[in-house]
């Protein structure tokens, strides 16, 4: 603590990223990249960005990427944010749209930035429980809020909501924001993109950073009605003119515009991780039902943070989560089909009782 | 207006950034980007990074960053912030260092993103007069506040406050932050990095988008004690653990690591700055000393905003302000020997009357 901090700076509790190992020859499946590389298109739309035009700022407005994602979604460039990655976006709507005098509801069990951009901007929140079977149950979400926010599919559980579910939410709740974080929508999911037109309560935010491999790049987006979009725009334009380099934005837009890559590899992700809940099931685990690019899976004979360290001793790294509830889970990005592999002899090697 | 909208929204009023034309045909002095290219080191070194790791997240400190700017400013990596451009920076730093119960001072002529950070976290803040000649006059700072900040040199005027008088102001307050936004320090001046292992209340930022030739990569950076290097990095991983992407970590890093390219643009441009200041006294123009890449001049026979739409028409843009004590001025960034003849070619073309 310092004299010279704004009071609130004290009582911060920022958020804490997965590990980026300097090693890189271990097997690294904890922050859920995509094990694929990034589209060779995006990569030559970069490459055509490394010149003397750096000097020159970016559009602040990332045109070239606004009309590519309009593109893809079949909405209108008025309808998209982009920003620095998606966690920027929510940070963003966080402030903008969350701010009120009704407390933000999000399931106890979720992305655990979301209580730290409560702290940032003073935003009262409520958590509400998952079910015993890690699902969210809308009829919980029936009490007074200033808004809601949850994964879809949810993280770090992999399940996903239903649009038959999300639209009931949207109607019930038609003074309220409700953003849908679709971090991992693509590897199982329907995007509930197509519901914007019609619900103007409705923002959904999605990253380039899992099914678009450009977690390196830094690009997340919103989607929803354009007032909403409205307020992105103005907290962005008061916070920092040009989130998104140059490169950025082309590199994004050429990802965006490469739908037979995307996929392609998305469709690879999702056999993968098919054949690894097989294996894991195997060895006896137990599996939440996944729609995204990890499994969450608890060992009913074995300790999560044991198991953790074990496979880490032979080079492979999954994420473990020590908050109430999950503290006997692992969260396990899906990795090549090797990798998985390698996960899998790391786990037997450990002595696991089969199922 | 929304009722989505958190409530502050309704009242911001963000920052306009100056004008990024579509047509590359113009020559444009409007934003004080760099009129050389970045270093050939730089656009090495992010070429070695367009390949399949963009899949995975950057470095969320970006240390390598941190380290390249700890060496060349003779500094620890604990004493250096690295964000998203310095607006990015600066954003992190009024939030994190300038909300408390006195008001934040700044100079009525200065950076207009100032009041725009102010709004959005709620700082409340006064302005203080530039003098007659448009200089700092520490003095009148001596004032309850709750913070001070103001570029230097200062923007758009250009004008330098020299190292004693900014001590002097450290040392009158030593209950507040002084932060010295160097955005253009290094076309003439001496940079307070020196004083801060003197001054645990001096916090300076700096851009790479003006002597560094990136301003479409997007990276900035503050310097100062580690307590306040600290809040600023509460605040980041409260908000966005990654804001520089692997390309822009590596680039900027090699940029501060080319020190002779940096020094040999950056003489170019101060070479074609005192030039251009010669040909515009000589067109009759009244020029205030200039330290930056820029200069900020006024025609006593010409209305400002007609010379602007004047030169505009003959392909040259230059920047123009409505606001207060300034609407005569124009603010012109320092091009190219080319670009500069274009726009006294331009002015010329207007018939003005020779000094």
């Amino acid at each position: 603590m310092s004299k010279f901090w704004s009071p609130f700076v004290k009582n911060l509790v920022p958020y804490v990223p997965g590990e980026q190992p300097k090693l890189t020859k271990l097997v690294k499946l904890n922050t859920n990249e995509n094990p694929y590389g990034p589209s060779p298109k995006a990569i030559a739309a970069m490459q055509a960005e490394l010149g003397d035009a750096l000097r020159l700022y970016p559009d602040p407005n990332g045109e070239r990427l606004k009309q590519a994602v309009a593109a893809f979604h079949g909405v209108r460039a008025e309808q998209v944010f982009v920003g620095n990655g998606s966690d920027e976006v929510l940070a963003h709507a966080f402030y903008g749209l969350f701010q009120h005098d009704q407390p933000l509801l999000f399931p106890d069990i979720s992305y655990s930035f979301y209580p730290v951009y409560c702290g940032l901007y003073g935003i009262d929140y409520r958590t509400v429980p998952l079910d015993d079977a890690f699902q969210i149950r809308i009829e919980d979400y029936a009490q007074p809020n200033g808004g809601i926010v949850f994964p879809n599919p949810n993280a770090p559980t992999g399940c996903l909501l239903g649009l038959d579910a999300i639209e009931q939410l949207l109607g019930a709740n038609p003074d309220s924001v409700v953003l849908v974080d679709e971090a991992y929508i693509d590897f199982g999911g329907v995007s509930a993109v197509s519901l914007v037109d019609r619900y103007p309560n409705l923002l959904v935010c999605q990253t380039l950073s899992k099914s678009r491999s450009l977690a390196g790049l830094r690009v997340g987006l919103a989607i929803g009605h354009p007032q909403l979009i409205e307020a992105l725009e103005r907290i962005k334009n008061s916070f920092n003119s040009y989130p998104l380099d140059r490169i950025a934005i082309a590199g994004a837009a050429a990802a965006f515009e490469d739908q037979a890559y995307f996929e392609q590899t998305c469709a690879a992700v999702i056999d993968s991780r098919e054949k690894l809940v097989g294996e894991l099931k195997g060895l006896g685990f137990e599996v939440l039902p996944s729609a995204a690019n990890f499994v969450f899976a608890r060992h009913p004979q074995r300790d999560a943070a044991q198991l953790a360290a074990g496979v880490r001793e032979q080079g492979v790294i999954v994420r473990h989560f020590t908050a109430p509830r999950i503290a006997q889970f692992l969260r396990i990005s899906i990795g090549t089909p090797e990798q998985n592999a390698a996960l899998i002899e790391a786990l037997s090697g450990l002595g696991l009782p089969q199922a």
